[in-house]
């Protein structure tokens, strides 16, 4: 255990159509880190789904969150609405000024970019958007879990998951985290090798991009146009 | 993709004081198998809360599910209460004796015991409860994801991705599962080398076990009683 011992207040935002292990796989880790609070905030207190639809209820309104010592963002195809939607772009940004870490999780970095939080930092994503990082002034990372200051980028959905055990390591010494991961077995043994692009037969890693080309597109014009505003030199289109 | 393309009806018990990612984790990959449905079942359709807070709502009740094609069982503190609750067991021998199959993931194994489904059959659980299987006829195995007929069972928490892509690509073969695995950028790379009491350091073992001691006390004593009345020779006490 660190000799750190002030409480730790955590906190991560719940959105529509968030990809819902980017917040559960983490939240398992973080609601574990010793003598904190893991709250989780909606723009209101209705339920949302998931892109898959799980239904999750949040705790209470972003307007009621205290100073977070940690800011947990999830990513997920919800991220698109939020990346024009100036009053949760504005408590990111407020949070983040005052967090010990902001974790992004997936494609959250987008919002995260969106936020104006990424320029001239070492970020990463989920595999199919990594390409849009410069959009937003960020250093594209090939790493599974980016750290750079304050600042710790996941890669896609499962990473979330390394990342926080690294996040719990951070905050309060590697004995507390490898506690929890013991606690939660993880000993991880995919059945099959196929998490990468790099690993995954050709022909898999083909219908996975063409079945969220949509997504992409949509993804990209946003970006563009976020990246625009924000004033950062834009990366010639993919 | 496999030749059967016949909808699959999946659907999973929510209760409360679950362990939030034995439901989630296995959720990523199932909500994801072509052509399947996934619905959440409760004994009510108030929202429940892990272990530790996590809300989630269930989407119907349990009378309201039809004959399941896989039935989903999570684990955690929670399937103390469930061990004895007629209504809860019945329903899982039911659907148990129609489905094609039963994933069991962490300590849900002591509920599938409960129910009188593990009699003869190798099971797995959480490692803290691997030793109460005999309790219920069940035979012990040291495998992450262990397959007895049309029951998978996973050890504790996390083995619940790796059981479930495992279930996905026996239901609709290895190139769908490996799609999702990509998907979900399923390429572990845990932190520290602590996920198993085997390689974790002793007196983190430790801390964990002595932790957990109220839990573990009581399931016994539990699965002592329910697996006398179930008739089963009992092992001698731990």
């Amino acid at each position: 255990m660190s000799p750190e011992d002030q409480p730790l207040k955590i906190g991560a935002l719940l959105f529509d159509g968030l990809d819902q292990i980017d917040l559960t796989g983490p939240f398992e880790v973080l609601s574990r880190i010793p003598n904190s609070t893991y709250r989780i905030y909606g723009k209101s207190l209705e339920p949302v789904r998931d892109v898959k639809g799980l239904q999750l209820t949040p705790e209470a309104t972003l307007n009621k969150a205290p100073q977070l010592d940690l800011l947990h963002i999830p990513g997920g195809p919800g991220q698109e609405a939020l990346m024009e939607d100036e009053a949760v772009l504005g408590w990111v940004r407020h949070q983040a000024a005052g967090a010990r870490i902001v974790f992004s999780v997936c494609t959250r970095a987008l919002i995260c970019g969106a936020a104006g939080l990424l320029k001239e930092r070492q970020a990463t994503t989920h595999w199919t958007a990594r390409h849009l990082l410069p959009y937003f002034g960020a250093l594209p990372s090939d790493e599974r879990v980016v750290v750079d200051g304050n600042l710790v980028c996941a890669a896609g959905v499962t990473a979330g998951i390394d990342g926080a055990l690294l996040v719990a390591a951070m905050l309060r010494g590697e004995e507390a985290a490898k506690a929890i991961q013991l606690y939660m077995q993880y000993v991880p043994e995919p059945p099959f090798n196929a998490g990468s692009p790099k690993t995954a037969p050709p022909e898999i890693v083909e219908s996975v991009r063409a079945s969220a080309q949509d997504l992409m597109i949509r993804r990209e014009a946003t970006a563009h146009r976020v990246g625009k505003r924000l004033g950062f030199a834009l990366p010639s289109k993919a």
